[in-house]
């Protein structure tokens, strides 16, 4: 009987594995330098901590949610997202009380969303993120949006757009999510279902919405830019100074709304305008959450942060033809001829690999031929050849792959000749 | 309303993070240099892998899995280990039309069993684990216990014992087996019920029993070492000799035995004597599992693995006392005074961070004097103070938290100035 992997799901094979290594490197880098620091929290929570802290509207907890009861029937949820249970451990674990704030966390790892499969998007999928929750000031804002950028720039990518929003405080959301309600009220029976139910709940989700996003109303639709009160305005503006001192570029688009409902302030999205990167362009987005600690149970604390795909983030790389400089060579190769010299290059390779340099041999009996070519397909930097006269002379023989040249050398100076040749 | 982690799983926070950290990159350097490649496979999979690859009979499969339907009524399962999904990957993906065997990956992430929750067990636990399929030369079985005490002893560990065993192969075992059952019989309803079942389905496995472990009847049972072959006798022999000429020590106990059904020749615990390390003091286990590819739907091919415990090796680090290598501390913090030099440095703090270093500053509106406590706390190397005048001048203050040192620099000299102080 013959198993396939679960549908929507991925293997990361060697080859592949490699590249995740190396832009997940980037990004543990780049939260070094920021300052911020990881935080695992558990694959899966309690179902409650989604709808309340994601929001009960949202599609991911109305049709995408991996749910399920554990055997005492506590209903469990494969995480959908990251800021929930950062959140949810930020209060849980009392890091509040940490004299010094914000609180700045990352965190890599699998999410999961039950969505039909499609290119590029996968029921279990890869999120960098990271979340400072603590502060309200507006240059953590842009902090936190240079650091997103800052892993593009790092990954080689070039055609990336910034595009930024205010949805501004509470007192300006009343006011637009008013004039909302009454753009839309008059028509609404033009709109889908979904739409309908949001006119209510969270009208400013119909600008966000597939279906409708042709519709004539939308263009018209008051934007949340008129809306803003002095305080929200100035709050804005300072991000946006910010962002243009430190010289990063960006567009203000006043209908970028995220799909989550606790976004306040700062929104933004970051693009790939590479072409033929597809349909879905979206690379990372993220905003401002300020009411979300008390949400879910703790004290008041301010917090910003984004999501980054790695999946998108790897396919924008091949859009734009990006080589990473991935290092899949291995140092050495010994080939042997005769199971004394076999037996030798056993304990031979492990001193060689002690040192960090890595090396391997046959494992499958194979002749000396097999042996070479096998070193040649796995890209040796060096091939080590013992027989057993070489044994017995106490020598080996030492090819570079890359210039043929060949020597002897003495088999108690092999490890410091090796270790001075591959130095990285 | 408050919410907590579910029951038996944990978050790690900063400050425990980068010691996770540390020891994953211990265990990924080490896999370099054995030349072994990561393979990532999914957090959950079809429930029948598991049951067919880790075996109907074991706690595991009966007692222990988080399976749940998903929304097609598919029976899906949180990986309660690594090797079936492994496995699985390596049939599904061909990785045996190779030209170049075994197929040697590794593995790390969270893996799931629902168990009482205790000291050192957890819901949800780490493993870093590897796996090497399609060789069954005895050097590799050599490799695999050798790579598994290099994360050991680079990790700073004196106190591990390896224990290893031979199973035989399949003449052996049943051999082994029908003295086993001979043995028992006469007395099994001495024993407990799970053992009762065992002597037809698995006998091996009474000798593994926590529960009849005091039987007077364990003493006396047939060892497997009476029962190899010739065949299997060499193969065992071979192990031997190649651990003792790398230089590994090593005691041989004929109880051994692992509790997954599929293992034959060559098994392994390495096992914690540090004092205080507590009752469970396996922190890795492994062995030889000949017939799995082809119990899972895939070509004959030997393979050897382990699977290692994170949580363990870090208690086992904490049990001997040995201090990680772990930078905790920041390069530069970044005091201001006034709106104009904290406007100046954030975009000065960027140019820092774009170079590697680390760096922060205050967002918290905090005075000059809460900053440099900030700083102090944040254990930061160096602390650079703008203030207006500075910034006049085109100068900043830096001073070495170390030495106490202070002294003025040009502000565009301050990046170069960072750089060449904060060289790794």
């Amino acid at each position: 009987m013959a198993f396939n992997i679960p549908r929507g799901t991925q293997d990361i094979l060697p080859g592949e594995s490699e590249r995740w290594q190396y832009v997940e490197n980037i990004a543990r880098e780049t939260c070094h330098a920021y300052h911020y620091k990881e935080i695992r929290t558990p694959i899966f929570e309690h179902t409650e901590l989604f709808s309340r802290g994601v929001g009960e509207s949202t599609d991911i907890v109305q049709k995408e949610m991996y749910t399920f009861a554990d055997k005492k029937g506590r209903s469990l949820t494969l995480r959908p997202e990251g800021t929930a249970s950062a959140v949810r451990s930020f209060v849980e674990n009392k890091l509040f009380a940490n004299p010094t704030q914000p609180t700045k966390l990352y965190y890599i790892g699998p999410m999961f969303r039950y969505e039909r499969p499609q290119t590029g998007r996968y029921r279990q999928f890869y999120q960098f993120g990271v979340e400072a929750i603590g502060s309200s000031d507006p240059a953590i804002d842009a902090e936190v949006i240079a650091l997103a950028m800052s892993v593009y720039r790092k990954a080689g990518l070039q055609n990336v757009k910034l595009v930024i929003n205010s949805l501004g405080d509470k007192t300006s959301r009343i006011a637009h999510r008013e004039a909302l309600i009454r753009h839309f009220e008059p028509r609404i029976e033009e709109f889908c279902g979904d739409c309908q139910k949001r006119l209510k709940q969270n009208p400013l989700r119909i600008l966000d919405c597939k279906k409708d996003r042709e519709h004539e109303l939308l263009k018209t639709a008051p934007s949340i830019l008129d809306y803003l009160n002095d305080e929200s305005k100035a709050y804005f503006e300072k991000v946006q100074q910010y962002l243009t001192d430190i010289g990063i570029s960006f567009e203000v688009d006043p209908n970028l709304v995220r799909g989550l409902d606790y976004y306040n302030h700062t929104a933004f999205e970051i693009m790939s305008d590479a072409e033929g990167f597809g349909a879905i362009t979206t690379l990372a987005g993220g905003g401002r959450y300020d009411g979300l600690t008390e949400e879910i149970g703790g004290p008041k604390a301010p917090g910003i942060g984004f999501a980054m795909s790695i999946e998108r983030l790897l396919a924008a790389i091949d859009a734009e033809n990006v080589k990473l400089a991935v290092d899949e060579g291995l140092d050495c190769y010994i080939v042997t001829l005769g199971e004394k010299a076999k037996d030798y290059s056993v304990s031979l390779l492990y001193k060689l690999r002690e040192e960090g340099i890595s090396g391997d041999i046959d494992y499958e009996f194979k002749k000396m031929k097999g042996q070479f070519k096998a070193a040649d397909r796995l890209n040796a930097k060096y091939i080590a050849i013992l027989g057993e006269d070489e044994l017995k002379d106490n020598k080996i023989n030492v090819k570079d792959a890359k210039t043929g040249e060949q020597q002897e050398i003495k088999l108690d100076e092999f490890i410091r000749f090796m270790k001075a040749n591959t130095e990285r």
